[in-house]
């Protein structure tokens, strides 16, 4: 087992000073002084308004500590790993934030957590506070009933009560309106995996085939054992089992992530959530984000609660904690048509016979040289360098009718657009720049050694990696001043200088030195070659 | 590979797609209209500014598209799982977002970005845009130089040059900042696995024991294989590359997590941070939080900037895009006292020799019942309700000197507080929850009747659920007219009368009901026994 802490017994403790110490957190503080007793809470709070209390076992961050802040919870009250918090820490957290406006307690329904918030709350009211409590059963995989858990519709209600009590709500409206939340709040999770607490000696009940419906936030089984299917197929399963208990038609969805699921998989889920039958019901989305979790269980859980005026108002709210993600109306996308590329072919067709027979005779030369180039490039890489060359060159030859063979610097945008779309690998894109740089200016020859400079650039390469540019860069300075033939002399004795060369650039930098001995650069041999073809021709 | 996704061609849509269906996406937009563009844009954006363009793979979310909104990115272009993104794609992106005042395109060092956003970049020039492009290389984990990757720290690039699009800075201006803060930015990280991109054949090239150094974000093997050390160890390990990297000596630090990390842990690392040597030289913090992940990888990143009046302004400013996670100082945490606790001993002793010698031979009662009780539950449950029942017992004896037994309203308070802090087990907290509320009235009879109450209130049981309630309620009821032989009476035709019931609470509602049979709750049958035994010795 591989994780990231230092022991079992310290974890709670970090965690939540890291909390503390973090850009999340900054508004936060604790009750310090006794050893067991982790209390988190506002900074500032002046008593003035009720105060939201939550809490119970850790582990299922960033519930609760993560929700206190305006708007939310006053405080919350952690127990360790999985276990509830100690009726002395309850108690403390009680009396520390609890003003003339009282208290309410938002617990989930756990025996632990009833029990000694219960009793803390017994003995705060003998102390004289006016303190109430409220039970989330949320998780209806067993149905409705006194077994049903608090899962992550407690968080709904943590929202809907720090909101009410934020705009100034007595304890007993706070109160009437927790209870109503939670009358009407549905929750179900499904999980691939189930959680390990830091136990080295951890064997998985599931097989590589088996998920878990109606997951439990503690390590205890689910509900139903099912297939692992495909993410829609799952989440219908979910949405089915969720839809049975719901009476309202038009529901709020919140989407919570148990711990461990990839960003990009939590915003599939919600995509996968939009193609179910029940999608048409959902009004609004609050997620995906990790908020009642359970350590690094690969699952998600869905809850449910209606659209009502009141409690779309409670849930839109700002609160100041950053792991409340919002709601937001769940709609059809909003897209913007694809702009405009420019075609390919944006200047009319037009003939130069010397050009034409240049290209041609050039393009032969690269497909002639395929295999060869080929086994050049397998002996120092994955041996595809002819190839990238043969097809940008069988690229242009298709559509060599269709170039305006008379405008150089038309030619070389155009080439440029057709390699850009058309030609693979790092040796067509470098290509394709080099042209449609030199397509930016009115003469080709300045044009290329533009090319050149962009080629450099963005391909991070310098003359003496080891790479095309070997060969390009000395030919393309000879054709300023000098002929074809000049060019061809200058790349090739680039090329052959290569063969020397230590590579810093492009896939042969992995290679050890002593295997690129005296084997020239296959990009830069390619371009001595057709250079070589070209001049014989001329 | 148990994960959540239909097919690892379609994921990337499907993600896509998600955010913007999701609460942390409704500011968003995105082209349409080809297969192959993925481009997320702001909402509303009128070119009036310098668009910030980034991207490039997918399987880094919330990078990139999460980070577009107002003070971030106007839009980010999504390649395949960590594949580039094609050049019309990019062009597409440049052409759609960018006005008179022009374009900067924040690029990771990667080739296959690197050349496709460069050769977008010189076709958009083509086009008539004012197109720059900067590119990200903060990974010293091989030190500086080309081959220097950009991973976290590109997003500490878009929020910096984000911030001065949004104040109304030149091109010119957000384009010098962004290479300012290039090459100021370092970034190390450390993963415990590498990742597996939908491959149902992976294998994790890592053992038990191994984890990386300097880890690539595209399954590309890490700089160094070192131990899997406790959390403290690692952290020091990666801040100690981290520090060599820096000149300056005050840092802002970006705590960012790969994609699989429980939010404990994520807390605890910045934890970890603060017991570093390093931690003097750190004066702002932002995260953690998931910026720049890769898939299901369990790892962290951290990436460091100096402490600049402009980096700290930039990096502070607020963003539309909820996956930045702010900037806040790195400070000690700030705490409160624990409030005084209740003592629990807040009433003088007194003595009363009846009292004192019910309360003794009660208790004796209990002890002597310890093992034939274990022995019960131990048919139906976990052995353990004698012991519980004798546990208390004896905390009442040993500090029974110290009991206002002349109050019976006090009494019962300081029991109430005597068991809540010394009592294990569900049962010890459900009669101190009793004895607390009884406390809260004058009359002790009718305070025991109060104290059922809140015993099923915040147990959750009721009578006839086969618990301790079944004998107590008669015989409290008997109580409030009768004497201790009625009540004693009472209770034992209470406990009789769970052996036919069925268990709706407590641990044995998980026992089968076969096996339950004409064995009486064992929580029934102490009180039954206790009160018998009352009832003899009067």
């Amino acid at each position: 087992m591989k994780r990231f802490y230092n022991h079992r017994d310290t974890l709670v403790t970090e965690g939540l000073d890291g909390l503390l110490r973090s850009s999340v957190g900054h508004h936060l503080c604790r009750l310090e002084g006794h050893e067991n007793i982790h209390v988190v809470l506002r900074r500032g709070w002046d008593k003035s308004k009720v105060a939201i209390i939550s809490g119970g076992g850790s582990g299922h961050e960033p519930a609760h500590a993560g929700f206190v802040g305006k708007g939310m919870l006053t405080a919350a009250v952690c127990g360790a790993l999985f276990a509830s918090p100690n009726v002395d820490a309850i108690l403390a957290a009680i009396l520390e934030v609890t003003g003339e406006a009282g208290c309410l307690l938002i617990v989930k329904n756990y025996t632990g957590d009833r029990l000694n918030f219960g009793l803390a709350a017994e003995q705060a009211r003998t102390l004289g506070k006016n303190v109430e409590l409220v039970i989330v059963a949320d998780d209806i995989a067993l149905g409705r009933g006194p077994h049903a858990r608090g899962i992550a519709g407690t968080v709904l209600v943590q929202k809907i009560a720090g909101h009410l009590a934020e705009t100034g709500s007595s304890l007993e409206e706070v109160k009437q309106a927790a209870t109503d939340a939670i009358q009407s709040t549905a929750s179900i999770g499904l999980a691939l995996s189930d959680v390990n607490v830091y136990d080295v000696e951890h064997k998985t009940r599931l097989n590589d085939s088996e998920a878990e419906l109606g997951l439990g936030i503690h390590g205890e089984p689910g509900a139903e054992r099912i297939s692992v299917d495909k993410l829609d197929a799952l989440v219908n399963k979910a949405v089915d089992t969720l839809e049975k208990n719901l009476t309202d038609d038009k529901q709020i969805i919140m989407v919570n992530m148990l711990g461990a699921v990839p960003v990009l998989e939590a915003q599939a889920i919600v995509d996968a959530l939009s193609r179910t039958a029940f999608a048409d019901r959902i009004e609004f989305i609050i997620g995906p984000a990790p908020m009642m979790t359970s350590l690094d269980m690969y699952g998600f859980s869905l809850s449910a609660i209606p659209v009502r005026e009141d409690l779309v108002e409670a849930l839109k709210s700002a609160v100041e904690a950053w792991a409340w993600p919002g709601l937001a109306p769940f709609k059809g996308i909003q897209t913007r048509q694809t702009p405009a590329l420019p075609e390919t072919f944006s200047y009319e067709p037009s003939s130069d016979t010397y050009v034409e027979s240049l290209i041609t005779h050039g393009a032969k030369v690269l497909i002639d040289n395929e295999k060869d180039l080929n086994a050049l490039d397998a002996l120092i890489g994955d041996g595809d360098a002819g190839s990238t060359f043969a097809e940008a060159s069988r690229v242009i030859l298709k559509e060599i009718k269709r170039l305006p063979l008379a405008s150089p610097q038309h030619l070389c945008e155009t080439i440029g657009r057709l390699l850009a779309r058309n030609a693979g690998g790092s040796s067509g894109v470098l290509l394709s720049i080099m042209f449609a740089t030199a397509g930016q200016q009115q003469d080709w020859r300045t044009g290329l050694e533009a090319g050149l400079d962009r080629m450099h650039r963005y391909g991070g390469a310098s003359q003496g990696d080891r790479t095309m540019l070997d060969a390009l860069f000395p030919a393309i300075t000879a054709l300023q001043t000098g002929n074809l033939q000049q060019a061809a002399k200058a790349a090739r004795e680039g090329a052959d200088a290569t063969r020397k060369m230590p590579a810093r650039a492009g896939r042969a930098a992995y290679v050890p030195k002593e295997q690129l001995k005296n084997i020239p650069d296959p990009g830069a041999e390619a371009i001595a070659r057709l250079l070589e073809g070209l001049s014989n021709f001329t």
